[in-house]
């Protein structure tokens, strides 16, 4: 569904009112962790792989201009680390080609082990983002 | 999706962590405003079909237990007016037979006409939120 | 998505050309062998707790009518054994209400035990399959 | 979810059984087909806003591999016109970087004008696929 950090609005994203459906921006925004993870030299498949778990605990999305079929969207994706245990990434969906936001949110996640329990952030996740901040 | 104010997860709406995908609740909070409307003895294609659309415009979800394949859940959604122009449902997801809410969350809707120009919304949508608030 | 063999088209099923998306009858099959399984006594859910799995091999969906928001349809499924270690669902979706058939198709399934290897289905169901046939 | 005919796999793509859902290869198909317009330097943006609609009447697709999570597949597709009022694609699914085919399938489509009535394939589009299948 994306390739380079870049989304293309399939014909099965869109509803019959001609614009995306609103429930696909979460799916967008997973694309852009993604991409944030790739861009870190990591990547999310791998994190799971060494026995991170990272489920959403909260997602918030505003809705600014509507996205249409066919239109090519880029992802800027940011993280933060708002509590010992949560993960925060920060979205802001843009058209290419315009410096028009259409779409800002976010989501939270939890850290969860092997077994499926509450952990702490690897070290080297917690480094990243920290430095991210600081840029 | 629904029937009844009831939604079955499907494998479909699983994902390799075992549990129903985030993005998935933003489809089971339009089934529920479906349901509210029907509810309330009106129905959501029958507004559009007189010339009104609802397109969200904002929507936030708190994922607080998961959801499992075949798991039967149902949506009780309220609604309410926070401004002239703007119409906000709120969700919260059950488990059938169980009083623990699973998630929770809201929408954010604009009214729009048929040339998808902001409008207020219709009297009688307004004059059946504000009784239920009175309730 | 479904409650007793019932499923209600929702807004995120539809696509800009004003009806359901045609990847969405995928699901809708995927419901109706789900309600097979539950009508034979059993549930899909239980079967994989049990160390088998079905993943689809083949799936094919003619589409004669559209189907669109707010309907109601319904999944006739009915189940077949090709060969020793195939398991073949046939479906026919009608709207409520109506005795027009609006898609048919069919799934053939592998039969994979705990470690994703190849097996063969297990007697229990090979019995109940049988006897639909003869019915 | 697609640029440049690529495709990454998305967790929301993935299923319990640890591997991407059947349905959404349909979608992937679409994402296949899509290329292949731009490829012919057409857009199927442009042929519906030219007053044309391609609905799909019939798909298949034959699994003969699992994709994963995160994999980047690629669709190559060909289309063809097995009678004069219908259009045929045809697409095998790759992973990147490998010459395994892990899925193939086709889709059946009619041609609709403007107010959904059964239309002859424009001219232009007529030329393009004649052209393909002598190449």
């Amino acid at each position: 569904m994306s390739a380079n950090g870049r989304i293309r609005v399939l014909y099965a994203d869109t509803d019959q009112m001609g614009q995306a459906y609103y429930g696909n921006y979460l799916k967008w925004f997973e694309a852009g962790r993604g991409e944030w993870f790739r861009r870190k030299g990591m990547s999310y498949r791998v994190l799971e792989e060494q026995g991170y778990y990272l489920p959403v605990i909260e997602a918030y999305c505003k809705y600014l201009k509507p996205a249409y079929y066919d239109d090519m969207l880029y992802i800027v994706t940011s993280a933060s680390l708002p509590s010992p245990a949560r993960l925060k990434f920060t979205y802001r969906i843009y058209k290419e080609g315009s410096e028009e936001i259409i779409a800002e949110g976010y989501t939270v996640h939890a850290f969860l082990n092997n077994s499926k329990k509450p952990t702490r952030p690897p070290a080297f996740l917690k480094e990243l983002i920290e430095k991210e901040g600081a840029e």
